[in-house]
């Protein structure tokens, strides 16, 4: 699970999305955004969970720390991203070992001091300014060897490799009054 | 060496400034910038590379189709990042055994149909719609085993990996007076 934090509504659309976006392609069971509210945010992941599957949650909470409080109550751990903290080539075998289901902090522009005390890891994909979308990335495909093969349940469409060009597939799927989609 | 096509100078200005900053991040050369120029958007690369150092080189060419054909002309190899493509995990070897000087082209919305021609490799992170910014760190950090340990030459400023909280180091450096920056 991912927990985008400090969401700003027109300034970090497309960030969140990418982060959303991201968490589901590479094997997140979803994403919980933080800071200001964004229907249209939700709606661009949910549209295309719809569309090239699932499964993939996605919803709002102002209350972040509260949930982050939960989960480690219930026994899960928390990764909090932060270029200040440890390398995560020297943590991930420690990650990757604990069994605990792992909640990922993603911060924006100024994160506070909660989500570094809460975090049972501050890891730091570089010590180095760049992108926490690309973070997200990396640490998600070095935590789950098989991320790049996730599968999805539910697509209505899939593309098929190809060395040059675009081949689309559309799956039909039955829909309540027995017609296909697509 | 890392190419990003199509900028449009508002709406990509961050999504833009993270490719570039992961770019410089993973160990690529530089970023050449096409579509619409954005003297900001060449600003804040320089600016971080002025701080946290380099070498890494970034510029501004609306002639991308006529950069990459002399790319490949001097004996450069293309990769297209494109959820269209061949598998990343499938082409990976191939590509690392390949010992030519490589360039990644890094779309955006619309992306002329040049890209893919030109291409050696069309290359997909996933065959999932997600982030640009994420399928250029994957398959930088496939590329090149120590992306995630490249050095920074010249840098006023680093971060000492911490568990919890802050911690900068201020680089001495000789100025043209002979006084020290920070």
């Amino acid at each position: 699970m991912v927990l985008r934090i400090g969401h700003r509504h027109y300034r970090d659309h497309r960030i969140s999305t990418h982060c959303g976006l991201v968490a589901r392609v590479l094997g997140a069971s979803g994403i919980i955004y933080s800071g200001e509210k964004d229907e249209a945010l939700l709606g661009s992941i949910e549209k295309i969970t719809a569309r090239w599957g699932g499964p993939f949650g996605c919803r709002y909470d102002p209350a972040w720390k509260k949930f982050v409080k939960k989960w480690k109550a219930d026994g899960g751990k928390v990764i909090h991203l932060t270029m200040y903290g440890l390398r995560v080539q020297d943590k991930i075998e420690e990650i990757k070992n604990d069994s605990s289901d792992l909640l990922i902090i993603v911060g924006g522009e100024k994160v506070p001091w909660d989500a570094y005390e809460l975090a049972d890891w501050n890891i730091a994909v570089t010590n180095q300014p760049h992108s926490e979308i690309a973070a997200l990335a990396i640490i998600l495909e070095k935590i789950n060897d098989s991320a790049l093969e996730t599968v999805f349940d539910g697509a209505r469409i899939r593309i098929e490799p190809c060395k040059k060009g675009k081949k689309y597939i559309g799956i039909k799927m039955p829909r309540k009054n027995g017609d296909a989609i697509l």
